[in-house]
């Protein structure tokens, strides 16, 4: 539990009342009473408030914001300031503003503006934590403490260029294995001394943001800034711990966010958060993959939903309403994938700046009556009465997904074989077709343990890190199924191919010799026509992106190319090894394709679908103390029919006996507990 | 009138005679007399060739221009030439070069690259200013004074920051002021010193040019370099005054150019003048509206046409002839709206350079038997034959639409709710439905009387600022109708949101409350159904980029959304408030339903159309001295039947009486005496 | 022939041994010699490890590498490897990296970031060429020198400007003269001091990369900067000479790169060689007509090619394989328009870095059994096999189409009448129309002489350098037939207009003149209407992008315009003139107009076609010693059948005798003797 002071799903969220008079405050709480909500998000962006210049901090008027929301029983997740540094600090330390991708030194405004390795923010903000850390570790409404916000964005300064060198000696020790591992005979890039090297940005060996010259060098970028951001955080987290030993520590993260290593960030959080902001064309099963990567950051511990909104965004192209009842249920989304808060940005809506035309539970009318209020408030009557029944309840599930930054920053950095090549987009390929077959699924790190799973997918697994393969191996050996796709296995962790043929450490599991990657044009398809009819696979389906030219070494080929030259050369192989098989995907096939072989797969390895459901029909279920609980979630636009159990189960929202053929209406949700 | 030396519409435009030998340009002035060609424009660009350095000033070649062109009764439009630098200032002074939006420092180079807040810029264009009228005040051909040139384009160096702190003191008088008039608590950013505040652009709060992370920065920052480029203007203005005080001043404006508050900038200059670049597909009620919104900056006093192109253009990506008959209808649509000039960039093409494939009276063939000569010269005995007819003749309009810089700076700056909104485009869609109705429309400014208006139409009113409201209030009172749209009365004039339920201030006339504001896809439409026929008013219409969802709080619901979750709630509405009414667009609809309301509105408001005339006709109307004038002008590729009074009338250009059903030729033009 | 060591077409390619541990180098030549590689293009980018700092040099490495090669009979291409400068010297003199487009000061990293005026990169760049070309000179395996590597990219650094000035002066002599070319009477640009001009980029006269306010600054800019980079080879090339006199010198071009003025390089090469990458989409005539091109530079002297893949390219967006068969084709093709060489960019795949995914002999699997090997090995024996015999023969076109860089530059750098007109595009269309009908045609300069030619086209030919036009009409009064089409003749070199009416200097032998010049939208088109039927010239055909208004001055109109104000105006004409006809295309015409245009023309002057041939077959010829080798390429996916001689001929490749009606099977090679 996050903190027994409040022992049911947290409702509330982000709360700005230093930006009113006091009497708005009062009818805030008024109203945040009337929706249920029990926890507020404060002092997010107020460093600037707290600290007017380098000598002078002050803390009443949060003292008073804290003492007055507690009074009404409102918790307080602490946050400690450090997302924006004050103008002040930018003007006399110039070293805070970053110097950007294209060179330029940035000056005071916006957010996520600190560099990372300034002296200056780092000293400050820590200094900053460790106030706020000492002066309010015993307030009886703190629940959790909050790191800065999002962090993210990266810099190219002299300050990083400099520690960038002090990281690449720790990790290569000399500069010869540097340049052993950055290969660089290639273009004369031989250095001889640390500081030849150069942050790469537009000036240097990168352009469009990805593109490079030197993927080792990017690489190793991308690693050292999400350690320096990491590390920045950790200077927080210590001066916390040096003052409270006993309240949870996190910073809200944000999903599938490309500049950091969250599996490496997970390990110095005590409990991972994240803001969820789907547009209205995200597909719905996209949203619950993340919510799962953020449950497996810390291996299916719950997480918080720290922010979402209460109905429409601002920084959107577009920013549609939530529809009615859209609010509710994708609520409910982050709960049946492992959260145990339910927040919001924001509870009263701010007048001036960006964010004013972003929802919040108060809006700019400032009065209770309003569909935006009485949905919240109808959704906090909801979690009073669910009270601890799901808390620390974990879900359990039999197939996983490997999911890993470096490899997707590897993938995104290559130059060739096409641009067409999405990573986050092909691993959700494989979540969405697990997803319609309503199969719950982890997401996983490739250091995690695959004990538990029966089936395990890594997609475009092009990166294979030391003992990756090893544990695969052993993973089929002892009867799991395995799926593995197109360009995978090429490189070892320095972007260095493995040489002997594709995929490289994964070729003797795999079975099968990846001869050449043929690249397709936009709109140009092949197929994958199954030879060997299994299960639900059988007759032709379509592929695109690259296609793997394969060969069989010990494989069993499954289905064969439609077409062009390589027409009748393997296109799906499984190759068994020991008590389990190995499956190669050597093309980005359709849907089709993968739900046939997944719903094949499942039902080989006993892998049952929680529930027989329509599509649009999400179903998960999270696990305690012997108890079940299976979330049933419509995002049509229509009620549906679902199959229940014949025995009548309990819902637990409504309290009634729920079974057999069963109408849920659209938008609805149902929990089941059995 | 502009100036009684020349009695009669203004024949010219831009003319460089230094670029050439003597020689051309006595054979320019003899075919620019066969042309009727009686003004030239001259000394735009020439300060480089007057002061070649610090010290030196050369104006005899300028005399010996000036006196050559007035020998033949070609009067001159002086410029001061302070339109581009001297190269030797740009290496002298550095500070005349502007920093960019990306924070870059310019070099010499193009137009339009002068710090607005330089030192040596202000100093030498206004000595510059000074000797020129000093030498030419009593030039006998002197007929305008014409400063600098398209002023526009933004900077961001060291000297504009610190004037805009300047100029924030002036408007704010502390920074407890503008820390709350810009809302700075959001995200941190509280000021304590005013050198804590840095210009918004790439390096700060904007990017993209016209996205921010605090409208109210963003917004000053825009009035402070309107401003601070009408002090340069201004310097010039004072220069002159002080030895002329019997010429008028003017530089020429751009039309809807988006960078400058030419409501503003209009109260300083004693004649309004602009040019006119419509592109081959820009709508004929789009330059129309343009023309309006010129005349309107003095309140409905005449203007200059100071350039159009006889031809073609050089800087559109694809530069088509403007087609036989096209320049002189369009000459005349200008002098329809208000132009009391006629006149041309350029009158001899220039051979090198970005110009040289922008069209001219006189080509590069050099000779005057070209089709584009021809018809120069034709438009020249015309208008020599209208001698002073028309001049100073007023539009006589009972219909305004609000045009207001600085609210379309914070539409355009606004983050969400969509990006699809685009202020001038709605403007336009209102004129345009009255223009296809024929009813003559005022561009008015905010500060505008409305006392003369029956119907004042303030389309996506954003920002109310002090005072316009009651203006509104009593305007209707009395008895007019008004008419604003979705997304209108939700901010003041620091961009702060005016709590207590939109649209603010202009919800007790309007009789509505906002709710909520729906963001619609791209190509996403809801419908607008009536359910209470008036007039034209029926049946279903479109409607698309934002859908406020309003209830009425007194105002008829006239029609209602046809879909979605609001589908029954009020899409328009009407408020009778005293002896008027009050209409609310809650949508952005189709031509359809403009068209259908306004007609429905003007003839129940007793506004006739001008004249009876089919699409692409346009109609309107200038009067004076008891007598009026009505152009009737042919946009169509054919001939077109409109109807006249029976009465016989004399068509001013042809001195034929006309009456009854009149076929006026393809792009023809009529211009009937009563 | 290159040299006479090597008397057979060199086959081989980049390599890069010192990227690998000795034993794969052993290996390595084992492959090579299995596939008949006899060349290898070594040292290109070891600048850095040559010197890994001021003082010391390193040769030792390259001495085995070289030693070892020869030992078993390969030969060597010997780079300076000046094409990247080491990252020690970016950092001791920071005058070696460029200043870029947008003015941003380049650091260490990628390739082709020296700049041209560096004094350290001069320097060091010429001991390098001075210490290599001493220690290498009498190497027995040593065939050609290759400096640097595909020169290219412009600098706008302070010693560029700097230069640039130096430049000017010797270009114009007076600053008077200088003002004068460059028009600077225009806005206010006149220079007083050289040192008050700065390099035009997107912090002066440019901006988007080819837009300008000033051609005539950017048209200089872009010769200075090719010179520039051509003083560096030639600082090379002096360099070796001083030691070398016996082995020919060449830098690696790349096609119709648009920053070189190749023709200008190609006087300071003693053999052109070219670097061939088309995307899967080029055409086939396009890669021809580059071919051309190459060949064109020393006016018809073979060259070599110098680089093409096996398979797979890298850097484009997607990089499809080449489809079994293509890579052989596309060598003939090289040699067939006469390529004396059959080259491959790599010989080993690299395993770090951009270009891994770059194909190569030896693949990353490491061994030869691989289809892009088998391939390789195969085209390596047929090389072997054909010995001398091609060696030296030269193609004997009788058509020629004029291609000009600075032309280019103009024509691109000018501001109107439309972004859509590509010289490139437009010299392509002539090509592919000659290619259609399998006429061989040369590419030639505008100096070279037109004597050995019956047509000669000059499409766009909108610069006219003196001498020119006198040229012209000295081969269309000797009876030869001249092209040229809209937008030509209209400037100088300097890019000023030639007054007097268009096409200016080419008005005489055209007998037109151009009014006016229409820009079409992207998607309008007008037609062209033949009137004076002629061979094939008949009915209708459509154009687009301009359209000029001409008049006839003598010339027949053979068409005229199909619509719009300028129906009937004259589209194509004709003009004789002596003993010959000059032909004017007023707009961009569709690909059936000028197929049927250059089919009449070649019937008409006896210009037959190589052989008949069906779409997608090309043939070209090459003769030598009284024999011609004719070459039949079919580039379609399916067999074609063409008609030969009745006499039986030899085919190169096969020894066997052919005649008559052949089936030659996709992507077939034939070679006939005769």
């Amino acid at each position: 539990m996050i903190n027994e002071k409040l022992s049911k799903i947290w409702y509330g969220g982000d709360y700005n009342p230093e930006q009113w008079p006091d009497e708005v405050m009062e009818d805030d709480i008024r109203m945040l009473k009337l929706a249920d909500i029990d926890v507020a998000t404060v002092n997010v962006f107020s460093w600037a408030r707290i600290q007017p210049n380098e000598d002078t901090y002050n803390f009443e008027w949060l003292d008073r914001i804290m003492d007055r929301l507690y009074k009404d029983n409102i918790h307080i997740t602490l946050a400690t300031s450090t997302g924006a540094h004050p103008a002040w600090m930018a003007k006399k330390y110039p070293d805070v503003t970053r110097v950007d991708y294209d060179g330029r030194k940035r000056k005071f405004g916006g957010r996520h503006n600190s560099c990372p390795n300034s002296p200056a923010y780092r000293k400050y903000s820590a200094i900053l934590a460790d106030k706020i850390a000492e002066r309010y570790k015993n307030h009886p409404g703190l629940v959790v403490w909050h790191i800065s916000n999002e962090y993210g964005g990266y810099c190219y300064c002299d300050n990083c260029a400099e520690q960038f060198r002090v990281w690449l000696q720790a990790r290569y020790g000399s500069i010869e294995q540097l340049n052993k591992a950055w290969y660089t005979g290639f273009w004369g890039h031989t250095f001889y001394e640390w500081d030849e090297i150069v942050p790469p940005n537009a000036l240097s060996e990168e352009w469009g943001g990805n593109r490079t010259n030197f993927q080792s060098i990017s690489l190793d970028y991308r690693r050292f800034q999400s350690d320096s951001l990491l590390d920045c955080y950790r200077l927080e987290y210590d001066a916390i711990r040096k003052h409270s030993s006993d309240v949870q520590i996190t910073t809200n993260l944000m999903g599938t966010y490309p500049e950091l290593d969250y599996f490496k960030w997970a390990k110095h959080m005590d409990v991972v958060s994240w803001d969820n902001y789907p547009s209205i064309d995200t597909p719905v099963s996209f949203t619950a993959m993340t919510h799962s990567l953020m449950r497996g950051l810390k291996s299916g511990q719950p997480f918080m939903l720290m922010e979402q909104t209460p109905s429409q965004q601002n920084w959107q192209a577009y920013n549609a309403l939530k529809r009615p009842g859209v609010m509710r249920l994708w609520s409910y989304q982050a709960v049946a994938h492992g959260a145990d808060t339910v927040m919001f940005f924001q509870l009263r809506r701010s007048i001036g700046a960006c964010e004013k035309y972003h929802g919040a539970v108060i809006e700019h009318v400032g009065h209770e009556h309003t569909r935006v209020f009485r949905e919240c408030a109808e959704l906090g009557h909801e979690l009073q009465q669910l009270g601890d029944t799901l808390l620390d309840s974990r879900n359990d599930a039999k197939a996983a997904i490997v999911f890993d930054w470096e490899n997707r920053w590897a993938v995104e950095l290559s130059s060739g074989p096409s641009i067409a090549l999405k990573y986050v987009d092909e691993v959700h390929k494989y979540y969405d077709a697990l997803f319609e077959l309503n199969i719950q699924t982890d997401m996983i790190s490739v250091e995690e343990s695959l004990e538990k799973y029966e089936l395990v997918i890594a997609p475009v697994m092009y990166m294979v890190k030391p003992g990756f393969a090893e544990k695969v191996e052993q993973f089929v050996a002892r009867g799991g199924t395995f799926i593995t796709t197109f360009f995978s296995g090429i490189v070892n962790e320095n972007d260095l191919v493995t040489i002997g043929g594709y995929p490289g450490e994964l070729r003797k599991v795999l079975g099968i010799w990846a001869e050449e990657i043929d690249a397709l044009l936009p709109g140009q398809t092949n197929q994958i026509v199954v030879n060997q009819a299994r299960g639900e696979l059988g007759g032709s389906y379509s592929c695109s992106i690259l296609c793997d030219l394969i060969h069989s070494e010990g494989a069993e080929v499954i289905a064969q190319y439609g077409s062009d030259f390589y027409q009748g050369m393997p296109a799906l192989t499984v190759n068994k090894f020991g008590e389990g098989e190995a499956w190669y995907v050597a093309s980005s096939p359709d849907k089709a394709l993968l739900q046939s072989l997944l719903s094949t797969i499942c039902k080989e390895k006993g892998i049952d679908p929680l529930l027989a459901a329509p599509t649009g029909v999400e179903v998960t279920r999270r696990v305690k103390d012997g108890k079940s609980f299976t979330f049933v979630l419509n995002h049509n636009a229509e009620a549906a029919l679902v199959q229940l159990q014949d025995e009548p189960s309990k819902d637990l929202l409504t309290g009634q006996l729920v079974s057999g053929e069963y109408s849920l209406a659209a938008k609805g949700v149902l929990i089941i507990e059995q």
